[in-house]
């Protein structure tokens, strides 16, 4: 069983592999930026009261923050960040194509994916 | 000419007076919350950017602060705030109607309806 820091210690990315990283990351922060402004839509279109301006308010506040925080392209830690991403839906397994095999295993592990 | 501190020097208000000065405040949030909603609602129809959405969070934020800061019903400050109100367009002189005439010039002045 591999430790955290084993897990999220530096791997080498060939340059094929950093474009796929690359495309991934950018097309998982892509899905989530749409299905958050999907979401902040539909509370918006269900606005009755001030006070569900502001519960829109508190959900776009806590959405960019969770945004700003997950969304940190390092290698060093992109395997963790990975499987986080597919775990929360926001990462395909087909995204993952074109990585070696035993990174996409590290990746499905993290997500919980062998459970 | 009378000093700021004057102004909003504590001022006896009857009965029939306090009713109006209630109504007038919450016809003024009334207005203010329902401009903001509708600011709102047509930023959100105008998203096409995920940064328009935070500059949407934004405006909604600064706008729950500026209602939670202006909207204190506090005798001792209402002439003020009803001056206040007046010059932003979210009172307007009918509703001040039923005050005694010194307060609505005060009011008025304030506004720098006079001016």
């Amino acid at each position: 069983m591999e430790t955290a820091e084993q897990f999220i210690r530096r791997e080498p990315w060939t340059a094929e592999e950093k474009k796929i990283a690359h495309r991934a990351f950018d097309e998982a922060l892509a899905r989530h930026l749409s299905a958050i402004t999907a979401k902040a839509k539909q509370m918006m279109a269900e606005v009755v009261e001030p006070s569900d301006l502001w519960t829109l308010e508190a959900y776009l506040t806590e959405s960019r923050k969770t945004v700003d925080r997950t969304y940190q392209f390092r290698y060093s830690s992109l395997l963790q960040l990975f499987s986080d991403l597919v775990r929360d839906g926001w990462l395909k397994e087909a995204d993952l194509a074109g990585l070696e095999p035993q990174k996409i295993t590290k990746i499905k592990r993290g997500a919980g994916m062998f459970r």
